[in-house]
């Protein structure tokens, strides 16, 4: 089965043409790295307001079937990072571990980690992840996460990811 | 006073009878290794179903007068998982420390430890605290967290429980 | 301009005079020795009392133009301790890495750290900060969080903090 790995890039200026996405192709980039199972990204560009962030999530969950979604870009304090607002809230369930772990791991990076609100959840069968917006920090998020994502999505019905464990080593418990 | 601990198996299939209970008895063993003060486990065997959990642990809490209540399962991001909502729901109030230290000292045995979406909290003079339903991952959870807990039943007016020094250290301010 | 910081101590005792209130200017003494741009303190002492303690932060954000508040007891399980409800309810939105990274802190220096369940958020240009009620985990939490404190105030539009960096290494991405 064809994994559809959604890739959504949150940015007022981005998504108005005033500036490179670079956050969506940096995404593509780790998972071009790590993942050895066939995939296929599913790449959206939207501004940061609520509902259209709402929308495009579950588009990507329910109309397109992704497993998967990243996104990046708006999860800040200030008052147009609201990734984090809709994300909770088509997700069915959140997963609080997700966002403490990359939170303590951009720490040892850069002491403002702890201003991101990225959070992570689950909207039926597709498994959706809050990035942050710069390219360095995305791939310090991701390869942080990455090894429980394949058995946390493997639990929710979604695709089945491999990766190469040289690159990110996935841990699925023995069946 | 005599310190009654509820202990609620959460599981289709063990309350089903197609599977043994485990996680019950893995938590009973721990506490009769760590408590030297006098105690009674209250068990418990409820099928994955919210309602059915929130009743229980209501009555653990308000009419058998258990202090503390373990629960083991049930604490994934499947569909059937909702004993972390089950919780939340009849607590007053949550402790999100107790679901971040649980996360981070698992993480340094399993990478899917950030999967858990294991809570605690207090309904009167009741602290609940959700495990998961491993065995070995109980006791590393419940070894981690115990420290904190007589001091934290003593101030929501709960029983007063004691601890082997060299099994488990728990702490309490100087009076 | 110069920076308005509120100090909100919270406690019964304090405010009705039976207690001499260490909190408060245990947080002044900090601010004290790290900031370096003007700041002046506008301190509250009130009970343990939700709605008040809602009010005391609406009025030290909306009317004093505070652009950042610390708050110091009331965090704990028991009964009584509302200061988390108070900032949650006051807040647009909350920043779950300030209380992770507290109680990580705290854990090292006492196991019952994981019952203090302290928060922070936003309200409109404020960024809102719950620290314990002892001087000295006020400290130990105020240096932990502090240095991601001035840039936070950055992005939600208050006033410009600089710190000592022998002190407080404040960091701000290049511009």
């Amino acid at each position: 089965m064809l994994a559809k790995i959604g890739v959504v890039t949150v940015s007022d200026r981005a998504s108005a043409g005033l500036y490179e996405d670079k956050g969506g192709p940096a995404i593509v980039d780790v998972l071009s790295e790590i993942l050895v199972s066939p995939w296929q990204p599913v790449a959206r560009l939207v501004p940061d307001d609520i509902a259209h962030i709402e929308n495009t999530l579950i588009e990507l969950a329910d109309v397109e079937g992704c497993s998967l979604i990243f996104t990046t870009g708006g999860t800040g304090p200030a008052l147009r990072d609201v990734t984090p607002e809709a994300t909770q809230s088509v997700c069915h369930r959140l997963l609080p571990g997700f966002g403490e772990l990359m939170r303590e791991r951009s720490l040892a990076q850069v002491a403002t980690a702890i201003l991101s609100r990225q959070t992570a959840g689950v909207r039926g069968k597709t498994l959706i992840v809050n990035l942050p917006g710069r390219p360095s920090s995305i791939r310090l998020c991701m390869l942080a996460v990455f090894p429980a994502i394949p058995y946390g999505i493997d639990l929710i019905g979604g695709a089945r990811l491999e990766t190469d464990p040289a690159k990110c080593h996935a841990f699925r418990p023995p069946a």
